[in-house]
């Protein structure tokens, strides 16, 4: 079980435009049909193996859409279900129920596919020292979601945005004149509550930017050879983070090179949904 | 090229509160790098297959960050793209390129990998009268740009809420008594400027419903004899949609059993995101 | 009794804000003479005859002002009142009952007075097959209770917004060429979910419109005779709907005719407010 | 011609929501069948006598939607305007001149038929010094835009909400004991900047009201008699405000007694729409 | 004790938004270190002599961030604190009262010290029929909050915002031709619900204000000698309000000119923060 | 010079909010008296000696009442400024100038007073290599600007909030058992982009924060001795920030323990407005 760190207040205003979103209007369906003191019982199965995130979301949907419905949690977030796992019983009024059907779906859908993915990202480097972390590749306006799912899942995380972490690229480098200059020209400016990345291509690069103070030393796309020659080199004296052509056949022998972080976006962008569904 | 219908008012709000994500206070790295005044030319390149889709949403991130950028379109949305396509040429201050880009690519790279799985799916029905339509199994808050993404990529659309068209499934029709009853009470109530859908699982619900008076009846999951003996018998008097399994594979032939809609909520949460890349 | 299809959760937020809109930074005569704890019961009154809408609303507002307040609704929104029906009793802090008053009253007594002339063009066809319904002339921020309003009195509506309902007009028609055009344009290119209206003139017109496809046909503007022509050419083969010069006094020959719709934007535009009252 | 005292960044957020409201995703009919770059000339007529009010709005509508329309305004706010009257002539993308034609009508309709009426009200009482103004009885987020055209109609206002004039009713004064009481209270905690304004039902109460000190002596429903009576009593030592029965049949008696204001929620109430169309 | 007057529903969205200011995704240390089970008990002291404002705002906090926390409020707004005072006492989540703190304590800090300044503003004239407010230089987005910490100290208020008394100043005056003019323009024009006050800088001023019909008039940056020159000659005929210099040094001599009102900035921008703190 | 680093879209949000805030509906008074045309020329000039901050806020202010306002900068934030220096010229509407005179002055004056007084401050430790920096003791709602100002006056920052760097406090400690477990807590769950900063109050604790791993070591309220011995002993292994009693008083002797870093909330606290004035 994981902990649900997302706060809740910000959990509905999220979860309420994202029902404006689905509903129009009103459910010119169920509002037709059901009377609202049509009670029924709901359950959510899984219909796929996976690690489950975002059931507490789907909790907050239904307090939303109506306060007397009763969402009884049976497996939290971060636990393993299977195909025929009863995750959740829902009772109260059919026609809220089903207006908040597909929206619930969609969050805890996607939420846990993410967390199945990256659990076995981190279950691959599990012999290993080597963390995996994601990156900023997000759904836009969904990154908190993703990066909960992804911690959910077993994995870490990469910086939150662009003012929690520094991160030198190669433009930087480039017109800073070299990765010294870029480091003290950060140094002399940035807060000394956070850390300087420096992106590197190569191990004169790799031994620039320890030189020039790095906390982190990402190495870009390197070869294997090269990727433990500069976990060698740096030894310690700063962290190493690999980066690139990260899957799940390729991050065995990447973590093997004893680098520290492996980062990918693929447990965010490669995770599809997870087949669970609502029974009414 | 396919028709830019995403308005631009709306567009700029999604993509500011995008922004505000992303950026956090400022960004730190190219804030104490760069002066304002360095100016730089990059390039929205593709670094593989498929159709795009999103690059005015870029043009609009840039404009919102600093109107002096700019940003030459030179492949529009819709059109196809290779590895190595020059997509558009951006210009201006190097600081707000690159504070931007990953909210850019944010958008751009998911949006064109819906379009391109979505132009997969229209291909494979060429051959036959059936449409491809998408779900509202879409990601919360995002729905409108993944849905421009599959009319982008050559698919079609299935409502966008729960109000602008009825979608009568077991639940209503289990409360309602009947599909009849359902369909009755709903004509009573509903605007007669939205269409009723039923959800049948087999032929005997597509008699009641085609009797109902049903505009669309969906044949959710059945086999493809139950598809063609229901096509068969629908015979042009309600519109006929194919739901459940569908994929690449499976496709063809469920286009050949002669309904006139498939719909698969595949194009959304298969896509993943196409790989594009900013090269200053 | 109406069925009450107005989402609490949107319900909050627009009442929230015509809150903001009246109180300003705080009611300074309220909060200046009464102590807090000064409980008064207040009756929600009629000083006239109508159909009651929107007392939810009125006890949504107390929530917000002051979950302490209790509201004991005793006349539901749909049903009958006269000069002097008692409609809730509100009881609880003096100082919130007034700071609530207006803007309480701004709700039900439009949303009543509303629903009362709906009621009416209603009542005046109930001996037709036709259905009256409103149209997208609605105030701005106010359209999802004006249309809650129409259906509590018993008429019916047209489509939501732009994106539920294709509408062709003559501006459209003369750019495709034709109305056959137009209508196969459309039929390409949107959902199989959504209906297609076409906005006719004369009976050449409306035979186009037929032989195009077109769900609904409406007939705009015109003579009676030429109302009951098109009905009988039409004959169950579209929906038709009459729109023009609708008014209590016209509408029943309008019925008469056979169509199947009436629209009109009288019941929005015409109903100023209902006299209801506050008593404390 | 009125001054446009609307602040445009403000207009420009309720607009935008308004829009947001009427097209919902987006325009299913003209997004199909108009190419962007079909460009026609629009006219905005009036189809009936009165106040124009609300052009501006109709221009900040169309700059929101496609800032390369043209709206080139001949009649300004206040100007009078009669069946035939060429308001504005809006040349642009025939597609978004569709797309906000209901919203703008809706805005300029409403406040048009506003400020028409309140012409009437102002003119009734020429003769007189009394001025009419209106009440916080408006349509709930639509108060700046109703209390404009009453401006803009020749009438005046009254206070904007509850926090910038003081208002002592009946409650009030029963729990402070007495009007001087409720006074004397509301003196000692109220702002200096702000007015004091006593609602009384009969002569009794008007003396204490202006032994209290009252800033303004709101006449409630009082006979003609009462009213003079009372007018001559204060002589000039509060500013008289009359309220109750005003229409305009009776606002000239009223007005003949000499008080100095009248108030009415009549010019917003009873406005209704007036007639006005786009020409494409 | 004050009267708490500020709206449960607008704090509410203001703590919010403060909150998401502070806590950005979520609080890295105590979500890491903290089981969200471990309940302790916190105290709210404060650390310095004062006037307590704003301890209904720490428990809006912390009802947002977990309803389950509980605050038990000891000591009053408008309350003398020492050295010392427990003013609540608060039970929860350790996780959720640390995560709240730093954003409870900038808001009930900051109003503290400007109840307790505004407290010695007031007590300073206490010997006089003076009153003391504040003016419109308040920090944005925070007016409500130091306005209503200024009456909770026992000074009083100047308008809110501009659009609930006129204040006519040198410009106005000199476009206008002359103070007389300017008041008959703004009489002809705005509500009879507000009031006017002049910005007079000599006694001459004082006489034409007078003579136009000024509800207040301020003496701005005047002589000890002017203004009670100026207070004389008006002699209750209007409100007497004086402005610029104001300190705790010169309000006494101010205050014995006889006007009615010291205006002064200084309650809210020399306040500072008063020293409170929350020890777990 | 400073760097402007706040982004233009957000600061467009936040003063937009700040003038409906003092706005209200209208200016009456300017609105009343000025036509729009009447076109002024008006002087930000100082009125105090200090250093300039936030002069693109006020231009950003204009441009939003009246795009036709020019704002031409003449001196830039981080400059000094003295009495009687001219900041600013500012051409355009009088009336839209006096509208929104005090909303642009309520921010440059709090913002320059912030940067006026973080200067003395960085300017105190200037001899030493301590830089000082910010606290999150901020006003609700304010942060990014008041963060910006510390910036333009020449001191640092501290974190932006609870998610960009870790900060174990003597809870976090209790609740762990001791520093050492704290922090292995925090470095198993938390992002490797984001340092650990331990609060401690003694030597003790100062060796076992070091021992564990510390990026940062927080001096919290010790003597010289004790910073200076813990300095020492700390060697360069971690970064010593120094807190507590910090004025500028004190601030040399602190600096010259050899801390890296000295926080104080003093600089946004302690700052008040400065004076600075519009003369139209």
């Amino acid at each position: 079980m994981t902990k649900y760190i997302l706060n809740d207040f910000i959990v509905e205003e999220h979860v309420k435009n994202a029902l404006k979103e689905d509903i129009g209007f009103w459910d010119i369906t169920s509002n037709t049909i059901f009377e609202d003191d049509y009670i029924v019982k709901a359950k959510l199965n899984s219909r796929a193996d996976g690690i489950l995130c975002g059931v507490n979301v789907v909790k907050k949907i239904y307090e939303i859409l109506n306060p007397k419905i009763e969402v009884k949690i049976l497996i939290n977030d971060g636990e393993k279900i299977a195909k025929g796992s009863l995750i959740a019983e829902i009772k109260g009024s059919c026609k809220d129920i089903l207006m908040g059907e597909r929206v619930a779906l969609n969050y805890v859908q996607r939420m846990s596919a993410i967390a199945t993915l990256a659990n076995k990202y981190a279950q691959a480097v599990k012999p290993y020292k080597a963390k995996v972390v994601d990156t900023r590749k997000t759904t836009p306006l969904f990154r908190a979601f993703e990066k909960y799912a992804v911690i959910t899942g077993g994995a870490a995380l990469h910086r939150f945005n662009l003012s929690d972490c520094v991160m030198i690229k190669d433009n930087h480098i480039e017109y800073a004149g070299s990765i010294k200059n870029a480091v003290e020209k950060v140094k002399a400016n940035v807060s000394h509550a956070h850390k300087i990345e420096v992106e590197t291509e190569n191990f004169k690069q790799v031994k620039e930017a320890l030189e020039a103070g790095a906390d982190i030393i990402m190495l870009d796309n390197m070869s294997l050879e090269e990727m433990k020659k500069s976990v060698e080199y740096i030894n310690g004296r700063a962290i190493v983070e690999a980066s690139g052509n990260v899957t799940l056949d390729t991050i065995n022998s990447i973590a093997a090179t004893g680098v520290d972080i492996i980062s990918t976006s693929a447990m965010q962008s490669k995770a599809g949904t997870l087949d669970l569904g609502l029974d009414v």
